[in-house]
């Protein structure tokens, strides 16, 4: 990476320009200039947390291995635990068929409880939801092929 | 609220104002009258997709037990995998801290590719990110405390 470049849109910028740059182009266009961010725990699977980023928060994220986000009601750059020390160090990151969305693998720091409300996920209340009726799917998959 | 949507918003204002529905109310105002939906296998743990909801493919969802999104670009309801036979049909399902993301833990139906490249997970694209330099995080923290 080249020295002087501590403006992360000029760094942004360089990156998408450089051939050499062997990671896709994300398409943050399609939510006015956002991509949503999975955080998953790289050891238990678990999806602790989901964050926006912006470029600059992607350029940043890239650069120094912890997920930083793009607060949306704080408008500025959100390295999420940078406070409280549960840092989310990207293990491996992927991007999804469409360049739109991002997923980080990661191990948390510090306490490991990266939700606000102390709790290891954000993920914390249950949605009641039917159980599925798979009978009726199979005759209408049945139906397709009349 | 639009006129005109008459089955499943009913269904869904009945849903909301249904006291005894036990599940919290889903913020959908934070992004323009969607939320985000991860879709993760609930055997493996991989994530599979993230996709949109808006308040009637909610509703379809819980009513169902069928993940439906509603899809951005053709500005209807998709129930995932209705043409493919890959639907995902929910096993658990939980909404965060701030009730603005929704996560689904499915298994999935059919031959299991969830995505349209014919892949099990949409996150095929390795994305390469910095090693996070623990030595100078660590330093912060100290510093932290002074």
């Amino acid at each position: 990476m080249p020295a002087g470049f501590f403006v992360p849109m000029q760094h942004l910028n360089q990156t998408r320009k450089n051939m050499s740059d062997p990671n896709p182009i994300i398409d943050f266009e399609k939510m006015n200039g956002l991509a949503p961010g999975i955080v998953q725990d790289a050891r238990s699977g678990e999806v602790l947390m989901v964050g926006f980023l912006n470029p600059i928060s992607y350029a940043k994220t890239l650069e120094t291995g912890y997920v930083t986000f793009w607060s949306r009601t704080r408008q500025k750059l959100w390295m999420k635990g940078e406070t409280s020390g549960n840092r989310l160090r990207v293990v491996s990151a992927a991007t999804d068929c469409d360049n739109d969305t991002l997923l980080f693998r990661v191990i948390v720091e510090g306490d490991g409880l990266v939700c606000h409300q102390g709790t290891v996920s954000c993920f914390t209340k249950p949605l009641q939801v039917a159980a599925a009726s798979q009978q009726s799917t199979q005759k209408k998959e049945d139906n397709r092929g009349q």
